[in-house]
């Protein structure tokens, strides 16, 4: 018996079974050891079963499902592992997503490199929390790394720069988060902060708060500006942030959803006028719906001109910078103040590996905190320049994919992407049964099935509003058909930005295309299911009185 | 080959070795699955000998790990797994904390029940994203149980109300966030948009800001009050959210280190009468510090009289509601209308798992967002009406544990470590070398180590200013240099309220006490370190010339 063991079971003699359990759970003894590598075992074939089968879900119904989940009660003794785990794996495994099928290309998730999973196992069993040196000793200089890794492919400052700052207590070239939307908003705040921060005699609004802040330098209101397609996390910013929804000013689109830059300029313009602080311009690189890059280069332009914080939300697109052939759609990007970019996207890491890169090392003091008991003033806690506090090191996947794929492997996947994304585009666009609503850029696009009954009208271009309010119930209901089914997904969204004019909201479906595994022939059996789907669907429907 | 493998090749058929490394880092072929699994069996191995080595850490110099992280370049080509795995052993993992050490007491981490360390795989291989149901069909439902099961456990809700809200799609009883500082941060921001919430003609805080908000209902500010103790998140919080840091107000303590209540009353009338607007009421149950637990049932009062919110965080202390024998200390808790619990603290989960519980089931409906392409109007995606958008699915690790560890094994390791703090309690009272700062309330507690020279002063409660001056040196010292000799390892904080008067800083050595694996003798060790430590450091010193 090792002494932890004795210490236990001298604490409490009548709790003998819970003793026992926790004892073989906690301990590190080769019982336990080999019990880990039993279940080990047991996880590893329910989950590699569940990668191999191609289907992107089951088709079991929703309420079925919440019935599955439904008790609201904490068990008093402690579950067998062996039955845990046969019921989540009947329950809970068994109707997940299979979002890294070849056939699940509607949302940004993809097959991801088998190290991943092993190396998770290694980050939590060691369970370093780099929100402080004490905790994550080694991984505090290992994620200051990686994150300079990320701002010179993104920024390619001169080597001294990064031999100055990658190690540097007062810089910071970013902040990892749990995802793009944490980026976002950590970017907006730095911009904020910086926007309105202190002064002799006034501390800025981080400590003055935005209300006295406007009415020290005078402002009538703050907004932030960028296009009718950034992310919903920047209304979310906005409403976190204390700026207000309302405040993030929506510019309108071009014809291939790109920011109007006359626009832009002509809010910008007015927002002055109107004596409002401009905190943040934002670019998208890579919109969530369709995947448009907005002319960044101009964009910075405008945002240096003004004085104002440029931010590039390129959580999508920004792994085409790896890509030679590619890496001019994001022209300009290098010139912004921050940008985001999610490891979970296309750099093929697990759910919870966001990036945000700043490239002015200095700007991120305008946000530290400190505290007694942690992050001291002086000290070179990672924590003191985050949005997050404890957090899991997740960065490791970055530099484990970043070394093991390496620049080249990247760039390949990339190009792969864009490629197939062409490839189901001028499918659809050679099939009267189909329309394309989005050319892409990278590779998100939109598209439609057209009912037969309308097919004629629609190669025209005389579909009418009711026609097209037609179609876009037949699609809405068709993607609700393929996910229920399983067989293959593709998601859906909409847009006010079609050739069918700004009144109309069109129901697209939309492709995401970066699965390695994914090949020509799921692409094409995508579209084959969602054919069979709409004709079903359409056939016997009449424009008129049907859909309604 | 397979089809993907063709597809690959198809595209490049310069890159071969690339492509080759590709085809096997994605494929889920049966070579794939077998590297794998030796790559697994190497991290296993890794992960186990870095466990099993009871030192809390190396004794490495920071400047010498930096360098070995000072490359920003990303390699072009593909590191051999291998050779990657050599590397960050050498590197990165020997030199990480053992944070679940037996010895390693000084922050709130622990050794982890081993099934979190397969389980991690099967959450990155499945890889979900709770944001939205097509990305989490299982795990939406999933994750609505267990945030339930935990809301149940706190405010013990009747049956009905559970059976009504846990999948109802306009309810939700909380949030999983990435940690407690997210967690506190999304408690504010209900909070804050609830009391500045829209009305007839007006929107609210969340979409007109602050700025015009605080105008339109009359308010000259707002503020966020709690004790001197609370965590430095809600600075943060009060940054972020546009309240402004100075905007936190703290309120004095008493004797124990609990929010004062006359003082408390006193600020928030202070605060009405001032004309500000007053979003909520911190408590805190288990501070960072010391473990001090604010007088919660008084303080719901208090908010209660005065209409506002009161949010506990209970990112630590939250675990003591399974145990019968303390549950006590926290009461009042189930009076708040949010709380903060930390799955990675005393729920011994893995970094990632903080989760804000909210009793009233509309409240969040205050931060809900949406978006064409997910969350649309009437989803169920869980994404509407959380902090984070895409994030990993660490609600299983909670979902396993409260299953496999039941809430029997929860009690028991709960009072284990309230126990093994008095036990250090007592040790430090009965010896004349160690002063006790602050006595645990629960498994939290201060002490510091007293020169040989003055421990008949301290002992009398004779020291001088110059002299608390120099142990607070002393203690410094002897924690940097404990830390980085690595055998073991306590944290350190600075207090302004000890016996010694406010106008003093005192700096304590700070223990926590919740790994199952600390045994009496490794606590006796870890004093037995200080001790030695502090001797050889304090030893030759002059309380008047040195040290200063």
């Amino acid at each position: 018996m090792t002494s932890f063991e004795q210490s236990l079971r001298h604490a409490e003699a009548e709790h003998q079974e819970t003793i026992d359990n926790l004892i073989e759970l906690f301990g590190l003894s080769d019982d336990t050891l080999s019990l880990e590598q039993e279940v080990e075992t047991t996880l590893s074939k329910l989950a590699h079963e569940f990668l191999r089968d191609a289907r992107a879900s089951t088709d079991i119904e929703l309420a079925e499902l919440a019935r599955a989940f439904s008790d609201s009660r904490i068990p008093v003794d402690s579950t067998q592992i062996d039955s845990y785990i046969n019921s989540i794996s009947t329950n809970l495994i068994a109707h997940s997503n299979n979002t890294a099928s070849p056939r699940y290309i509607g949302h940004m998730t993809s097959a991801l490199p088998y190290f991943v999973r092993p190396l998770s196992k290694l980050v939590t069993a060691i369970n370093q929390n780099p929100v402080k040196m004490e905790t994550a000793k080694s991984f505090s200089p290992h994620e200051r790394q990686v994150i300079a890794m990320m701002h010179r492919l993104l920024f390619d400052l001169p080597e001294e720069f990064y031999d100055l700052h990658i190690h540097r207590n007062e810089s910071t070239l970013g902040m990892m988060s749990s995802g793009g939307t944490e980026a976002n908003m950590a970017a907006l705040w730095c911009a904020r902060n910086h926007k309105l921060g202190p002064e002799p005699g006034f501390e800025g609004v981080s400590r003055e708060g935005i209300n006295a802040t406007l009415k020290h330098y005078g402002f009538d209101g703050a907004v932030i500006i960028g296009s009718e397609l950034i992310h919903y996390s920047f209304d979310k910013a906005g409403d976190v942030l204390g700026i207000g929804g309302r405040n993030v000013v929506r510019v309108a689109l071009d014809g291939e959803n790109r920011i109007r830059l006359d626009e832009l300029r002509r809010v910008v313009a007015e927002c002055k006028e109107r004596n409002l602080c401009v905190l943040a311009i934002i670019g998208v690189a890579g919109s969530t719906d369709c995947g448009a890059v907005d002319p960044l280069e101009q964009m910075a332009a405008i945002a240096r001109e003004f004085g104002i914080h440029f931010h590039v939300d390129a959580a999508w697109g920004g792994a085409l910078l790896f890509s030679k052939s590619h890496r001019d759609i994001l022209a300009g990007i290098e010139k912004a103040d921050t940008v985001t970019i999610d490891g979970h996207k296309q750099l093929y890491l697990p759910m919870g590996t966001g990036l945000l890169l700043i490239r002015n090392p200095e700007l991120a003091k305008v946000v530290e905190k400190k505290a007694n008991y942690v992050i001291r003033p002086g000290s070179q806690d990672l924590g003191k320049r985050t949005w997050s506090g404890s957090r899991p090191a997740m960065v490791l996947f970055f530099h484990a994919a970043l070394n093991i794929i390496g620049l080249r492997g990247y760039e390949l996947l990339i190009d792969e992407g864009i490629r197939k994304a062409k490839y189901l585009a001028e499918a659809v666009e050679r099939r009267p049964d189909f329309e394309l609503l989005t050319r892409p850029q990278m590779n998100i696009m939109t598209y439609r099935f057209i009912p037969q009954q309308l097919r004629a009208k629609a190669v025209s271009g005389l579909l009418s509003d009711d026609e097209n309010r037609f179609i876009n119930k037949v699609n809405e209901r068709l993607q609700k058909a393929q996910r229920q089914a399983g067989k293959s997904f593709v998601s859906r969204t909409t847009s006010f930005n079609t050739r069918y004019g700004v009144h109309l909201p069109i129901v697209g479906l939309r492709a995401v295309l970066a699965n390695p595994l994914t090949t020509q022939a799921d692409i094409d059996a995508v579209l084959e299911d969602q054919l069979s789907i709409g004709e079903r669907l359409s056939g016997p429907l009449s424009v008129t009185s049907d859909l309604r």
